[in-house]
């Protein structure tokens, strides 16, 4: 399989690609001219592209006509997760990039133990990781991580985005198949869902109250206590299972 | 919710719980004569247990009738992972547990990076971590780990035990959902699966080939290569989801 690369310069059948990735082809890869890869515009059209020639820290192609992704999901999920200790956000962040999620937006909720500290620098990081997470993978769109939200009233608020919000709680709720069956897909754009999973406090009942007026449908997740990093994979799993992206 | 604790010693109306749980009951948790936790005997039924007396380094309980374990999914998964680097088998114990996984058997094959070390010192380890995820997730059966099985030779003279096995190829295959709507119920015991997923270096052609003539049925998940940590349990889940034991 020829490498995979993300570059925005894609144009009159010509790309450019620079930087890190750059080097990485030159130096690294040792790739000649002739040489065939694939760029991705991080917007789900990929191009299949021979190198034209190298410049100072830059790499340019020439490049066939743009075809769609095969590799993104049907439906656009975001991915709201609980801040939790430790590193269990990168991995929440790898292995929901890797299920296909769109988005990921962390927030901070009345049980999360984790507080917020240096997240400017911090999401940087994170951002690398969703963008090291597509390329490895195989995505055609790049998912982002944004900011944390301060606080759950924040998160509530941004449930109109959303053609489905999905509240995933331990005291149970809905089977998540029951909930998927009973939305309608919209005309002409994918589906666009979120899922909501607590950090390792969980969430008050105030909160899955509030996310309830607030337009979410509380899911469960079967009789077993999920940990944190574990819930938002697993229902990602679940929904891109009922939804034939997972085959 | 009460705690619960795994004890095998269980008859006539009184159990008893020693070791380091009974340590914890006593010292941590700092428990009362005529408290209640849940026992379970690991066979999916659980006790509800009043303390009666503390001993030298256990509790003994009055017990009620026992009833079956509400967390026990309807279909018994044996998850066949190949044994990948770092702490990676570890995670996928700790969440295939979560996930109601029955069984864990890691196996070497061809493109294995990890080669075997101190598995029997490892092995006790691996079944510490399932034991404690089964506690904490409230599993009413405890999933074992076997020692690693020496090559995918061994991995497919196991097959003939299980109803259907899923051999995970990321040169894809059927839908899960497809191979699970062509796999009766048998009558009176749960559905047998097994979960066969590769570690970093995949499988070889052989393998896969060797999987299929052994009875295997080669599944796809999707179009993004997911990492030796994430297919585990995305399959779980998705099996779990499709089987309804993920609501």
């Amino acid at each position: 399989m020829p490498h995979r690369y993300f570059t925005t310069e894609i144009s009159d059948g010509t790309a450019v690609l620079r930087g890190e990735d750059a080097h990485h082809l030159t130096r690294v890869m040792r790739a000649k001219l002739g040489e065939k890869v694939i760029l991705c515009d991080g917007k789900a059209v990929e191009y299949t592209a021979t190198i034209t020639g190298f410049g100072d820290e830059l790499v340019e192609f020439s490049v066939e006509p743009g075809y769609p992704s095969a590799a993104e999901p049907s439906v656009e999920v975001t991915l709201l997760a609980g801040y939790p200790k430790q590193d269990k956000l990168e991995q929440i962040i790898r292995h929901g990039v890797e299920l296909g999620c769109a988005h990921v937006i962390p927030f901070f909720s009345r049980y999360c133990v984790a507080a917020p500290k240096k997240e400017e620098q911090k999401n940087v990081r994170y951002n690398r990781i969703a963008f090291e997470a597509a390329k490895q993978c195989g995505r055609g769109v790049l998912p982002d991580v944004a900011l944390p939200l301060p606080n759950f009233g924040a998160v509530c608020r941004t449930f109109d985005q959303y053609d489905l919000v999905l509240f995933c709680y331990e005291c149970g709720g809905a089977p998540l198949r029951e909930l998927l069956a009973q939305t309608p897909a919209p005309e002409g754009r994918p589906l666009k869902i979120a899922l909501v999973t607590g950090a390792e406090g969980g969430f008050a009942a105030e909160e899955a109250a509030a996310a309830a007026a607030a337009g979410a449908k509380t899911v469960g997740l079967g009789p077993r206590i999920l940990r944190c990093e574990t819930a938002p994979l697993a229902v990602l799993s679940a929904v891109m299972t009922l939804t034939g992206n997972l085959e």
